[in-house]
């Protein structure tokens, strides 16, 4: 246990997402089953958030109810909501800055959620900023992909500090001993790409975590599955994300034209449909639910504004992996490791 | 007719590509019935490509063959390349530069093409720098991309251009009349992103081409067709081609495993057949072939090296269209009314 003292696992944001707060009471049934150890702070409207708990057995049990008057709208801008004190959200993330809990999950405002979370929970002192990392499916297993947007400009320093992020979320989240890291680029050879990528690339090649680092690797690497970590600046790593997305949309729409093309075509379905059905939920994306914001004292993780039960448990899951595992103890550890053995950090390559 | 005084609407490499010369020639054959006016010059070693285009009647009535005895291999470097003066590549990039030719198609080495057009074609004197365009395929038509890699950094300047440039080439190439335009971006809203696509944009909101322009896209506007270009620098446009095509390419080995899963699956696959070749076709990378180096003083298209005849006639489609559209003067009327009316390019913002 990385946090024996604090009393919640995790605070809770009860008025975040579409279907507030019963899909967060639903998925919280679901989370408290498979962690039935966990404590959960869960912060909302008292009367709208108790008498949902009340009817949920198991999350009731799992759960404390705090009470905020509040919360933030889902199109309410980062500085509007840095004003409201009494939002769930904020409530939340002040008691992790507090001490009481070791993580927030909301599937509120992203916006809201990112700037409050670095304004309160506050970056660690090892690192300069904080990125958006997620996970996602690839031919040869999960994928990390950061940073998603948190910095749209970055230099080789942030993208070194990403790569440590990242290998300690592989490690913490996906359970792996020794994840490969790539570095995205335009191209695999030493010297594609601009000074800041090629200065990223020779600090980690010299740094501790040099013998999983495997170099450049493509756009086309992420769904191949080339690395389990995939290091960004924000802006690339936020565009290639929603190509990906938009490109795997494009096919289901497709496929979906297809099969209620014709007569024969719906038969076809039909007899297809276990199998593609497994496709399906292979590539559920509420088994990608979460987006995380590393590098923080605390652990934060979004969930989407419109998933259901399922999603919301599953981003619990993966801040629970990150809670239980010590995210930030080896976030640290690595970070220490880095500024003590790798002496270039190229800060001025941007 | 933009080009009345040259003999020959295209040079083709005849020796570039995995299976030159015969590729090339079969596509020229293609190209010949669908552009029976044009006259192309074909470069390559005579002895080996005078037999294969003996064989070929049309292209052989539509080429005039001239002798270079070496070729550049797919692995040299260019600035290896830039040396080998009697190359098949070389002396069909002279010819365009000469005046004989309107432009060049060539599968062969990408990094060979884009150093010597650059060096021996030169840029178009109104523009900073060329860009590498791709069009691809999306829920709603065509959709042209720009920068794929020509430029790993751009400044606003450099993207306003690639907008200008867009747009001609849609018109050219897409048969538009108001082509839409759309500048890549981590968010749709006005703030988002850097300086750099802020300026740019607001540089294109009052250029001639800002009744088009339609702001900021996301990466999942690429494959939604939100609009007909979008623009970007060269190393986000070349993740996001690479990082859709590899999306596309994870469900397409998906599905081969779904329907070979099962004797239903199999049987399944079967009935839907006709309907999955409909979307195997729309979606075939062939139609799509040819990366287009534009911004230069003649059209250069780069065909895919593994692709074959029809993809190849394909890129010599495309080029034939910028050609017989006057696609370089668009480009540089365009310009001219940029910079008469359009007094910020703000080159400084990088």
């Amino acid at each position: 246990m990385s946090q024996p003292s604090r009393p919640f696992a995790l605070a809770i944001d009860a008025m975040g997402g579409d279907a507030a707060p019963d899909v967060v009471i639903d998925g919280l049934e679901l989370a408290a089953e498979r962690h039935p150890d966990a404590r959960f702070l869960l912060v909302g409207d008292e009367a709208r958030v108790g008498g949902a708990l009340a009817r949920r057995k198991r999350a009731a049990k799992a759960c404390s109810l705090r009470h905020a008057p509040d919360y933030i709208p889902g199109d309410m801008k980062p500085t509007a909501a840095l004003r409201v004190r009494g939002s769930s959200m904020r409530v939340a993330i002040d008691a992790v800055a507090g001490g009481e809990a070791s993580g927030i999950v909301s599937a509120g405002n992203t916006g809201a959620l990112m700037a409050l979370s670095k304004i309160v929970i506050k970056t660690m002192r090892e690192i300069d900023r904080p990125a958006l990392a997620a996970i996602g499916p690839s031919a040869r297993g999960d994928v990390v992909l950061l940073d998603l947007g948190a910095n749209v400009q970055c230099d080789a320093r942030n993208l070194v500090e990403f790569a440590v992020m990242g290998d300690a979320f592989a490690r913490a989240v996906l359970g792996l001993t020794n994840p490969s890291i790539g570095l995205l680029n335009v191209g695999s050879e030493e010297l594609k790409g601009d000074d800041r990528v090629r200065a990223a690339a020779e600090t980690l090649r010299d740094s501790h975590i040099g013998a999983n680092f495997r170099g450049f690797v493509e756009g086309h690497d992420i769904t191949a599955g080339t690395t389990d970590v995939i290091v960004t600046d924000g802006f690339t790593g936020n565009v290639a994300l929603k190509t990906g997305e938009g490109a795997l949309k494009l096919m289901r729409d497709l496929l979906r034209q297809v099969f209620t093309s014709s007569v024969p075509a719906r038969l076809g379905y039909l007899l297809a449909r276990p199998a593609l059905d497994r496709l399906r939920e292979w590539m559920d994306p509420r088994r990608y639910n979460g987006a995380i914001l590393i590098g923080l004292n605390g652990v934060v993780v979004k969930s989407h504004g419109g998933t259901d039960a399922l999603g919301f448990a599953h981003a619990v899951d993966v801040a629970m992996d990150m809670v239980t595992h010590g995210f930030n103890e080896r976030i640290r550890e690595g970070l220490t490791r880095l500024s003590t053995n790798g002496p270039r950090i190229a800060a001025e390559s941007h």
